[in-house]
């Protein structure tokens, strides 16, 4: 069997998540599936490299599907992306080794959050950020992020209850930029419990908005439970950028 | 009367462009002028830089209007946001010197032709650029470019039949800038005819795949007749950016 490693791009908007559901097939992974499928005739699987939540976009997904279809790669890429919906592209497509699994083998991943922080929002960035229009204290947001770097139990920053699995990962990065009113957050981690960035994203920007005190994230972090005044921002500025094996 | 003077963005995909038409209101004119109108409580006419046609969109639409409404900036500015479908946005407004007038003040204009250059499409462009996946020759293009530099009788360049008005226009500047797979041509010049950086974009691309010869820009301008076979390429590649007094 010919193991195909594929490269995606997708606008979140208009679907509930990657993760293909029973009764709708408005998701990403469906999607794919259903194209696919048709290609080669017979029903295909395709192995993301984690979910992503409804709303959330994607410009560096990694997947793959395993078929013994003799089309070269070229005639597959040229014939998914021409039935895809235009919201998702298949970037890059290359046949891997037998071995490659695409969510078994991740070592670490990068998501970007957006923010557009500007007392008017942009009818070019509303989809795919969020709008804050007041003033953030952005030295202070930098002192914030760097109290996430490293190796913590995140479970007070998740939705997730009470697990038997590990909730402690590592972030390496956490870095924040910026261009005319379009701030990103960039989080290099090697795994992102459920809701996890955009938990975080809610305490830096309560913290921003002087709102919270810096000493928020260690009373968190310590305790591990979530604060019963944290925000979950908003899926639409989310973007998984990098998937790293 | 107080005259205030607005800078506008808007996403054109769902418009039939800037001009208010009689019997539809899709239009980003008509869209300001009602909620405008409501906000004052009288006939308000919005006065516009220019044109742009269905599909295009802007980041600095210049406008303005006469009102001897009572309100401060800051609370139109508010209501008209308020009020506006989320893809148009009042970024600036202020008030401007009686005689100020948005079109017949003009200056110059700066306006950018987006290519998404590469083999596949980008899920986040393909509203605000054309998709051209085949390889250009960018020298070639760059070459070209300079030819339209100057002033010349661009007649030959627009989709104008006979008109008794003057053809001859300046145009300052035209680079060609890239970032990843996305192009930039940006255009400043003292006014553009109807279509005419379209229809320039549509011979600089047939250049850039070596579908005409670098000649085929000299022997329009010198005969000022539109060439047979000129695309004009699509709206949706086309911001109007800045707009200079």
């Amino acid at each position: 069997m010919r193991n195909i490693k594929l490269k995606i791009a997708y606008d979140g908007s208009r679907y509930y998540g990657w993760q293909r559901l029973k009764d709708n097939d408005q998701t990403i992974q469906g999607k794919l599936e259903s194209v696919i499928s048709e290609m080669v005739q017979s029903h295909i699987e395709i192995i993301g490299s984690g979910r992503t939540d409804a709303g959330v976009h994607a410009t560096g997904q990694i997947t793959n599907f395993h078929t013994d279809s003799k089309m070269t790669i070229e005639e597959m890429h040229h014939y998914i992306n021409r039935y895809l919906p235009q919201d998702i592209v298949v970037k890059e497509m290359v046949q891997a080794s037998e071995r490659f699994h695409s969510r078994y083998h991740v070592k670490s991943k990068k998501y970007t959050y957006y923010v557009w922080n500007h007392f008017t929002h942009s009818p070019f960035h509303r989809k795919y950020s969020y709008h804050l229009p007041e003033e953030l204290d952005v030295p202070l947001m930098k002192e914030a992020a760097e109290k996430f770097i490293g190796t913590h139990d995140f479970i007070g920053f998740s939705s997730l209850k009470k697990t038997k699995k590990s909730t402690i990962r590592t972030i390496d990065e956490l870095s924040i930029s910026s261009q005319d009113y379009l701030m990103g957050f960039s989080f290099v981690g090697d795994g992102f419990l459920y809701n996890m960035i955009r938990i975080i994203m809610g305490s830096l920007v309560e913290i921003g908005l002087h709102e919270k005190e810096l000493s928020h994230i260690d009373k968190v972090l310590e305790k591990n439970v979530r604060s019963k005044a944290g925000i979950t921002m908003p899926p639409q500025g989310l973007f998984l950028e990098e998937v790293y094996y």
